[in-house]
């Protein structure tokens, strides 16, 4: 493994491990309103093509993170769905 | 181009493009408290990851991408800053 490939396992690695933080704080408050539908929709077609952009070139550390990432972003959006469409208390 | 690589393209321009309604709706709320700090400052750091990563493989839909991203979490960031401590009214 180069130190490129090195770095992109440790930055994919902090992207999907940042989203834990984010769905526990909109799991705690009850509450995704200010959650953009967009970002999140937009988000999770985007990593679905990446993994497969991984996949056709074998990039080990793509396919890895935009995998969690994209379970992740399932729960996010459906929080977003429950939680996001009203404001919070 | 490979099929591949325009999945790359594709997939990192709709992340990067799904920043600007998470940015703008956090602007337009004038606050991010719903926002997790850790989520956007790990986004951040593993985003920087990633450049380096692509400029050191040559992907050139990843450092674009990834560059441009950069720039909206540093806003992401400072409006997290600003508007993210305390509740909206």
């Amino acid at each position: 493994m180069t130190w490129g490939e090195l770095l992109g396992l440790i930055g994919g690695g902090l992207i999907t491990i940042g989203f834990i933080p984010q769905v526990l704080r909109v799991f705690r408050l009850k509450s995704a309103y200010e959650i953009s539908l967009p970002f999140t929709s937009l988000f999770l077609l985007g990593a679905t093509c990446w993994l497969v952009y991984g996949v056709s070139l074998g990039l080990m550390a793509v396919v890895l993170w935009n995998g969690i990432a994209i379970a992740f972003l399932v729960v996010l959006l459906c929080a977003k769905l429950k939680y996001g469409m009203k404001k919070r208390k």
